[in-house]
C-alpha cells in the first residue's frame, strides 16, 4: 500500500461531498477536542505541575543556595566581631580577641557536629533534642525545607559561632585563655542549643504553645542569650584593673583603634544580610526576602541616626563609637520581627533600639558593670526590646516562608494593628523565659569555671597585658604605644606596665 | 445551519439509545484518552509550562535573589569607601570619614524610603517621579522586572548610598558635620534621585529620546553625578589648612594608612561585583552577568597596571595609591558600558581610564582644589569618560536584558563597529547634562550651606584636628603620632597642632 | 455488564478482522493526533522542554549564579590574602605587598584572557591548550556545563590570581619590583595553567588516566603550585638582611600588625566559601555543595583546633599565627577531597593539616628558609597532604557534581573506605608529578629572573626599606616607628636604617 495509493484514495475519498462533510466534521471535533485539552492543561497543569508534590528540584537548589550564601555572609560576621571588638579594646588585649574569636569558631564547629545541632534541630523532648549525634541518623534534608541537612548545619554553626562571640564581647581584657575554652564549651555545646531548643526545636515548648513565640532569625534566640551570658561573665570577673566608672569620676577605656571598630560594624551590617534574609530558608518566598532586606537595612539607619543625636544632644560630639552601637542595635531589635512588620513598623523599632542602646549602657555603667564594647545593651537589652516589638507592629499580612513561597494561612499579628495582646503575651513568656534561664545557669557556668582558677588572669599577668601574658606577642611591636591613660594611675606598677610594651625581646624559635 | 437546528438535531439523535450508547462510548474513549495525555505531559513535558505568559516563579526566585545579594555587594563598598578615605587621609581626620560614612548611610535609608525612590523610579514627568512616597500605593514588583519593589529599593538603596559616600571624597578634612548632615539630605534627597531619574526612571527624558541615553550601572548617574557634587564641595570649601599645591612647591599631603586605603580600594573592586553584574536585575539573562563580571574585570585590570607604569615612567616609583586609583577609574568607566562591549573593548576603556586618572589628577592639583583621595579624577572624569566610550565600543550584538533572557531587538552599537555616531551623540547628550545640572545645582546647594556657617569647621576647628573637635576622640590615642609635616609648616600655632594630638584628658562619662 | 463480559466482547470484536482492522486504523489515527498535539505543545506551550536534553534554563541560571558569586567570593581571597601577608610582614615592607598584590591581580587578568585560559582549559595536547587565544572561537558556555565560557572564566581567574599571590608569600621583604613582574608572568602566563592543564584541562594526561587524578578545588592545581613557585623563589632569593634562623639563636620576624594578619586569615575562610562550594559549577548538586560547605568548615575548624594546641603544649603561650596558619592549613587540605569525604574524614584532614604546617615550619627554619607568612608550608605542603587524603578518606559514596545533579555511576573510594590503593596511587601520582615539575620550572624560571639583575633588590635598598626604596612611600608615616629589633644587630648601618623610617621628606608633586 504505497503512498501514490494512499494520496490517490485521500483524494478520490475527498472528491466525495459525504466523505468531506464526515472529514470536517471529524475534524472539526479533533479541534474542539484540542482546544479543551490545551485549556484543561492551562487550567489543571500550569499553575505548577509540581506544587501537589513540594518544591522543584530548581526550588530546592534556590533554596539551599539562598541558605549557603547567607551562611557565607554570617560566616563574615566574624570578621567584623573581631575587628569591632579588638577596635574597641586596648592594644594590649587584642590578641586575645582575635585568638578567642578563631577557636570559638573552630570548638562550635566541633560541638555543634558532635552534639549541638542535636540538642538544639533534632526532636526528642520540648527541652532538648535527643538524637542526631555527629549527625548520624538524620535524614539528606532538614525536616520540609527541601534543604540539605549539611548546609542548614553550616547555616546554624554560623549563628552558634555568632552567639559565642556576642558572650566574649563584655569578657574582654581580663578573661584567661583556658576559662575562655571552657565557657566557650559550655555556650555553643550546651547553654545555646539547649535554650534554643525551645524556641527553633521541631518540638520546642516556645513552639508549641497555643500562639507559639516567634523569632524569626534571633533576636532572643542569638542576641539576648549571647549577651546574657556576657552579662554573667562581666559580673563573675569584675571589672579591669584601671577601669573607673562614671559615678566614680572616670569613664569607659578608651577604644586603641576606634577606625578598626566601626569598619568591624560596617561588616557586621553586610553580614547581618545572611542573618535575616537568610533565615526564610527560602529564596522561593520572593516577597519575604525582600520584605526581611528592607526592614532590616531601615532599622539599621533610624537607630543608628537616633543614637547620634541622642549622643549629640548630650555632649555636642558626633560620636562613632554610639553611632555604631546605635545601627547595630537597630540590627539586633529587627532581628526577631523582620519578616512581619511594615517599613514603618521597622523605622520605629530602630528608633527605639536607639535609646534602648544608649540608656543601656548609661545603666551599665552605673551598676559599675565593665562592658568594654556594649554587648550587653546591644544584644541582651536590644534583643529583648526587638522580640517585644513583634507583637506590637506586627501587621497580620504575612504568614510564614515555606519552600514554595508564603504561607498565608498563618497569621501573626501584633498589638497596634488590631491583633490585641496574644502574640505581645508569647513574645514576652519567650523572652523573658530565655533570659532568666540563661542568666541562671550562665552564672552556674561562670562561678563554676572561677572556681577552676581559669577564668580571670593574674593580677600580674593583667598589668603585663593579656597579650603578652597570654599569647606572648603584641600586636604592633614595631609602634611606639603608651598604655591607655585610666591603666596607670591606680595601679603601682605602672612603670612594669609601661615597659612591658616594649617589644618581646625573644620569642619561642619556631612560631 | 442555524445553532436553533444543531440544537434540536443533537437533542433528536441523543433520544436515540443506540445513538446515545454510541456517543457514550465515544466520549468514555476522549476521556481515556484525555487522561493518557495528561498523563503523557506531566511525565515528558512538565517541568515549565509558563514560558508564554512571562517568567516563571523559578526566574522571578532567581532574578530577586541575583538582586538582593547583588545589593549586599554593592552595600559592601560602604566599608571598601570609608576604608579607602580614612586610609587615605591623616589620621587627625579619619574618625570623621567614618561617622559621615555611616551617617550618609543612615539619612540615605530614611530619606530613599520617604521621597528618594519615588522621585527616581516612580513615573510622573520626565524630570521628576511624582507619586510613591513612604512607597505607598506602589505594585508589590518593580515595573516587568518581577522582582519585589522592597529588593529593588534595597539595591537602588546602595547606589544612591554610594553616590552619597563618594561625596564626600573631596570634602575630606575640613568639612563640619552639620554641613555634611545637610548636604547629605541635599544628594540623597533632591540631587540624586531627581537627575537621575532622567536616566534610569520610567519616563525619565534621556530614556524616551529617539536614541535613549544607555548607562547600564551608572558611570553617570552615580559615579559622575557624585563627583561632580564633590568637585563643587571641594570648591565651596577650600583647601585644608596647610595644603600646599605642587606649582607653589609642595604635593598633596600623606595618607596616613595607605595599606588601610588599599585594602578598602580591592573591597570596592569585591563590591564592584554586585554592582555591574546586578544592574542587569535577572540571572535568566546568563550571557549578560557573565559578560557584564568579565569587562568588569578586564577593565579594572587593564587600568591598574596602565596607571602603574605612567606613575613609574614618571616617578620611578611603583605608585601604591595611583595603582589603586587607577583600577577604580577602570571600574567606574566599564560601569556604563559593560552589558555592551567586548573583552577587547572592556580592556581598552581601561587603559583609556588610566591616562583620565593621573591627567585628572594633575589637572585638580593645577587647579589648586585639594581632592584628598582623588574623588573628582576617578568618579566625575571616569564616569564622563566611560559614559562616551559606549558611543565608541558598543558591538551591537547585546540588546537589553530581561527578566527571562536577553531581548536582542534593542541594538546599541558604537562608532568603531559601524554604529555610526548616533549612539555617541545621546550619550555626549546625557553625559553633558548630567554632568552640567549636577554642578549648577551642587554649587547652589554647598554655597548655600556654607552660607549657614555649618559648610567648614574653623580655623582653630582645624587645627585642633576634625577628630577631636567634632567627634571629641582620637583614632588611636594609645599611639605616638606626629602631625603631618605639610600641616605644621605654615600654620604658626603648630605647637598647639602637635599637643593637641595627644590622648584626650577627659571624655563624657557615658559615651 | 461485568469486567469479565468486556474482556470477552473485546476478544471476540478482535477476532474479526474487519473489527481489527478498524481498530487499527483509528488506534493508529489517535496516535499521530496525539503526536500533533505534542508537536503542538512543544512549539506554543513549551519553552523549557529540555528536562529530557539536560539542564533547562532555570538551571543554567542557577548554575551560573552559583559560579559568579563563587568567583567572586574568590576575588575577596586577595583582600585576605594581602592583608594576612601585610600583616605577618614587617610595617618597611607592608606597601609592596599591597602593589604586589594588585599589579598580580591585573597581569593575571590580561595573561589570562590572551593565553593562560586557554593553555589550561582548551584541549590541545595532554600537556597544553592550544587554542581558544584571546578567548576567540569559544563556544559560548563551557563544554557541557551550561555555565556561559565568561563566567567560568571570571571563577577561573580569580583562582589563577590566588596562585599568584600565593607565590609572593615566601619573597616578602626583599624581592625587587621588576622582579615580581617578571615572576608573576612567568606564574600566571605560563607555569600555572601549563601544569594546571595537566590535573584540569578537558585533555590533560592526569585526567585521562584509567584512574583520573582527582584534585577537587585545587589543593595540587592552586595551591601546592603556588607555595612550590614560593619555596623555589624564597630559596633563590636567599633570606632577608638580618633574618637569623633559629638554629642560629634567632627566630622569625616579628609581624608588625598580627590583627590585620589575622583579620586577613578570616577573610581567606570566608572567601573560601567560594573557592570550595563554587567549585562544583553547579548548584543544583544540593547535597554536594552542602557537603562541601560542611566539609570545608570542619576542617578548618579540626585544623585551627590542633595547631592551637601543638604550639600550646610547646611554649605555654596561645599564639595568634599559628592559630591562623593552622586554620589555613586545614582549608588547603580539604580543598582537594571536600567532595568526597565525610564529616569524619574532614575532621581528620585537618587534624593532620595542623602537624603538617606546625612541623612543616619547623623544617623550614631548619633549612634556614626565610618564608615570612608560611606559604610553603601552608600552600604546598599541606596542599600535598590535602591531594593525598582524598585515596585515604574519600569514601565512595559520592561521583562527580553535574548541572542537573550528581553523577553517581563515577565511584572515588579511598583506601580507608575498602577502595583499595588505586585512588591513592593516582594522587600521588598527580601530586608528585605536579610538585617536582614545578619546582624545576620554578627554579628555572627564578634563577633566570635572578639573572637579569632584577630579582633581588639592592643591600642598601633592603636597609633603606622596601617601601621607600620601590613605592617611595611609607606606610604609617605620620606614626613613630621603631625598626625591627632583629633587623638592626648584624646590620653596621643600622642607623641608616632607623633614619630612613622618619617620615619622606619630599615626594613627587602628582602622585
Amino acid at each position: 500500500m504505497g503512498l501514490g495509493y494512499l494520496c490517490t484514495r485521500v483524494r478520490t475519498s475527498l472528491a466525495d461531498p459525504v466523505i468531506r462533510w464526515k472529514v470536517i466534521a471529524l475534524m472539526g471535533g479533533k479541534m474542539i477536542g484540542l482546544a479543551l485539552v490545551l485549556a484543561a492543561m492551562r487550567i489543571f497543569i500550569a499553575p505548577a505541575v509540581y506544587a501537589a508534590d513540594g518544591p522543584t528540584p530548581e526550588m530546592n537548589a534556590l533554596n539551599t543556595m539562598w541558605v549557603l550564601i547567607a551562611a557565607f555572609l554570617v560566616f563574615c560576621m566574624q570578621v567584623g566581631f573581631v575587628m569591632l571588638e579588638a577596635g574597641f579594646a586596648r592594644s594590649r588585649e587584642s590578641i586575645n580577641i582575635l585568638v578567642e574569636g578563631i577557636v570559638d569558631t573552630c570548638i562550635c564547629g566541633v560541638t555543634f557536629w558532635a552534639w549541638g545541632f542535636a540538642f538544639m534541630f533534632m526532636d526528642g523532648t520540648p527541652w532538648i533534642g535527643t538524637h542526631g549525634f555527629f549527625l548520624n541518623g538524620i535524614p539528606d534534608t532538614y525536616l520540609t525545607t527541601g534543604v540539605p541537612l549539611l548546609a542548614y548545619w553550616v547555616f546554624q554553626f554560623a549563628f552558634a559561632d555568632t552567639c559565642s562571640t556576642i558572650t566574649s564581647g563584655a569578657m574582654v581584657g581580663r578573661c584567661g585563655f583556658w576559662g575562655d575554652i571552657l565557657y566557650s564549651i559550655g555556650v555553643t555545646g550546651f547553654i545555646y542549643p539547649i535554650i534554643g531548643h525551645w524556641a527553633w526545636g521541631p518540638d520546642g515548648w516556645l513552639v508549641v504553645m497555643s500562639t507559639p513565640f516567634r523569632d524569626f532569625a534571633g533576636s532572643t534566640v542569638v542576641h539576648t542569650i549571647g549577651g546574657a551570658i556576657s552579662l554573667a561573665g562581666a559580673i563573675a570577673l569584675g571589672p579591669r584593673l584601671g577601669r573607673v566608672f562614671a559615678r566614680d569620676g572616670g569613664g569607659p577605656m578608651l577604644p586603641h583603634n576606634i577606625i578598626l571598630g566601626a569598619v568591624g560594624g560596617l561588616i557586621l551590617w553586610f553580614g547581618w544580610y545572611g542573618f535575616n534574609p537568610g533565615s526564610t530558608l527560602s529564596a522561593m518566598d520572593v516577597q519575604g526576602i525582600a520584605r526581611v532586606s528592607f526592614n532590616t537595612t531601615m532599622a539599621a539607619c533610624s537607630a543608628g541616626l537616633m543614637a547620634l543625636f541622642i549622643v549629640y544632644q548630650r555632649t555636642k560630639k558626633w560620636d562613632l563609637g554610639m553611632t555604631t552601637n546605635g545601627f547595630l542595635a537597630g540590627l539586633v531589635a529587627i532581628t526577631c520581627p523582620c519578616y512581619w512588620v511594615s517599613p514603618a513598623g521597622a523605622f520605629f523599632i530602630g528608633i527605639v533600639a536607639a535609646f534602648v542602646v544608649v540608656y543601656g549602657i548609661d545603666l551599665l555603667e552605673f551598676v559599675r558593670v565593665d562592658d568594654p564594647i556594649g554587648a550587653v545593651p546591644v544584644h541582651m537589652m536590644c534583643g529583648i526590646w526587638g522580640t517585644l516589638s513583634l507583637g506590637l507592629f506586627a501587621t497580620g499580612q504575612y504568614g510564614v516562608p515555606t519552600p514554595t513561597g508564603m504561607d498565608a494561612s498563618v497569621v501573626v499579628k501584633g498589638l497596634f494593628y488590631g491583633g490585641g495582646a496574644t502574640q505581645l503575651m508569647a513574645q514576652a513568656i519567650g523572652s523573658g523565659a530565655v533570659t532568666f534561664a540563661t542568666l541562671a545557669v550562665a552564672f552556674v557556668l561562670m562561678y563554676a569555671v572561677k572556681a577552676t582558677g581559669t577564668l580571670r588572669v593574674s593580677r600580674a599577668g593583667e598589668i603585663e597585658g593579656l597579650d603578652l601574658h597570654e599569647h606572648g606577642m603584641l600586636a604592633y611591636p614595631e609602634f611606639s604605644v603608651h598604655g591607655s591613660p585610666r591603666l596607670t594611675h591606680d595601679i603601682p606598677a605602672s612603670g612594669a606596665a609601661v615597659a612591658a610594651i616594649a617589644p618581646v625581646p625573644s620569642r619561642a624559635p619556631s612560631v
